[in-house]
C-alpha cells in the first residue's frame, strides 16, 4: 500500500482497511461508459434515473440508483457528448465520473463494467465475461524514468477469490487506452501488459479509485477478437447488444454472490 | 454554443455570457501539469500554498493562490504520483483538476501553461512560447460515425485579437495526447489536426472547461522540437529550466495585459 500523505501510517491504514473488508458492503456504484451497456442492469435491479443528482448542472453524467435486496446500487454513465451526441466514452469522462461519484457517493466498491476487444491468442472468445485481475495503459508512452511506469500504470483490481471460484468466471488482464483499433506501439505495450482484454476506461476507472482506497471490481464483456481478421468497430457494434445481454447475466451473478458479504469474504 | 441541458436557451445564454464578458476578470486559475513549470510563477505572484485547500484529503492536488494586483489568482498542480513521486502529468490527471478547480473556485478564465513540444516546419522554435488558437486530441481514434470527431475533440480556445496583437505572441494549434513520443499513427493525427504545438494535456483542460462555459487560455513554451533530430526526452530535460523562465515571462505580461480588463477586452 503506497503512502498518500494522508497522514496513516502503513500499519494503522491496514487496520483500517481490515475493519472496512469485516464490514458488510453496503453501497456499490457501476461506472459504465455507455447507457447502452447499462440498460438491461438498469431494468434488472430496477434503477431510477436520479434527478437530483449530486452532480453539477452542466455535466451530462447520468445517475440511476436504486436498493437491490441489502445493497444501494447506483450506475454512473458519462452520457452523451453535448455537442455530438455520442456517448461519452474513453479515459477522461471515465475518471471525471470516478471522482465525482467517489466524493459524492463514497462507495464500499466500485464496479466497471462494459464492452472490450479480447485477444484469441489469450484464450479469449466472443461473448466471454472477464473479471479483471490488473489494468495497465497502453498509449502512454513516456520515456523518462519514473514517467515510464507512472505511465503505464499497472494497478492490481481488487482481489475477489471467492467470487471467481463461486462464479466460475474467467480473468485476465485489461489494457486501456483512448483509440478502438491497434496500431503497432500500442499493440507492442499491450504485449508488454500480458493483456487478455483492451477497453477504454478500466485503467482510469482504476487510477481514480485507488487514490480513495477504493475497492474495484471490473467486468468486460468481450464483443471483438482484436487480434481475429475483422475490423473491430464493425464487429464491436454487431456483437454489442448480445454481449451487453451476457454481461447483465454476470453483474446479476456477481451481485448475488456480493449481497450480504464483506470485502474480504469476495 | 452547444445545447448543455442546463435550461437556458441559445438566445440567453449567448446574453449571459454577453454579460459575463463585459464584467471585470477577477478569479484566473492555472493549470500547470509540473511545478517545476510553476515555480518561478508561484514566487513571481507571491502566491502561498494552500493547507486548506477545497479538495478532498486523499488527492495529491496542490493549490497555491494569492491577490496579485486586482486578480485572485490561484494555481493548480495535480501533484506527485503516491507512488512513484513523478508529476501526474496527462489528460487524466489535468481533467480532475480542471474540474475540481471550477466546481470550487468557479474561475472567470483558466490559463494552462506548460512545456510542449513544437514543430519546425510549423515555425516553431525551441524557447518559444505560443497561445493557442484550438486545441485537439491525436491518439483518441475512434472510427465509427460521431465518436471520430468525438475522439478528436477538436475546440478553440477563448479568443483574445487584444492580447496577441498587444504582446505580439506567436499563435498555433495545439494537440494533445498522454505519449511523449511520435509513432507514425499520431504523427498522422497531429498532421490532420494542422497543430504547432504537442502537450500531454491542453484538449483535456479545455474538455472540461467547456462543459462549465468557462473561457480557456492556452500558453506553451517549447522545450523540443518534434520533428528534430533529438529525442524529445533529452531535449525536454536540457530546456526545461531556460523555457520555463520565458513562460514566466510571458505569463507575467499576459496577467498585467487582463488585469482590470473584462474577457470581451482580450
Amino acid at each position: 500500500m503506497a503512502a498518500n500523505g494522508d497522514g496513516f501510517s502503513e500499519v494503522s491504514m491496514e487496520d483500517l482497511m481490515g475493519q472496512v473488508e469485516k464490514r458488510q458492503i453496503s453501497t456499490i456504484v457501476f461506472i459504465i461508459a455507455m447507457q447502452k451497456e447499462a440498460q438491461l442492469m438498469i431494468n434488472r435491479f430496477r434503477l431510477v434515473k436520479d434527478i437530483n443528482s449530486p452532480f453539477p448542472k452542466e455535466v451530462t453524467w447520468v445517475l440511476f440508483n436504486g436498493m437491490y435486496k441489502d445493497l444501494n446500487i447506483s450506475i454512473v454513465c458519462p452520457g452523451k457528448d453535448s455537442t455530438l451526441g455520442v456517448d461519452s466514452v474513453g479515459t477522461v469522462p471515465a475518471s471525471l465520473v470516478t471522482y465525482a461519484s467517489i466524493v459524492a457517493m463514497k462507495p464500499d466498491l466500485i464496479i466497471n463494467a462494459g464492452t472490450a476487444g479480447g485477444f484469441k491468442a489469450k484464450g479469449a472468445s466472443i461473448a466471454d465475461v472477464y473479471i479483471v485481475s490488473s489494468v495497465a495503459f497502453h498509449d502512454r508512452r513516456i520515456p523518462v524514468p519514473g514517467l515510464d511506469l507512472y505511465g503505464v500504470g499497472m494497478r492490481k483490481a481488487f482481489p475477489t477469490p471467492n467470487l471467481i471460484k463461486d462464479l466460475n468466471l474467467k480473468v485476465g488482464r485489461l489494457s486501456t487506452g483512448d483509440s478502438m483499433d491497434m496500431p503497432p506501439h500500442d499493440k507492442e505495450s499491450i504485449t508488454a501488459n500480458d493483456a487478455t482484454v483492451k477497453d477504454m476506461e478500466g485503467a482510469a476507472v482504476v487510477y481514480v479509485a485507488d487514490i480513495f482506497k477504493v475497492p474495484t471490481i471490473l467486468l468486460k464483456g468481450v464483443t471483438d477478437i482484436v487480434d481475429g481478421n475483422r475490423p473491430t468497430s464493425e464487429e464491436f457494434l454487431e456483437n454489442l447488444a448480445a454481449v451487453t445481454a451476457k454481461l447483465d447475466e454476470s453483474v446479476a451473478k456477481v451481485i448475488d454472490f456480493i449481497n450480504g458479504k464483506c470485502l474480504s469474504d469476495l
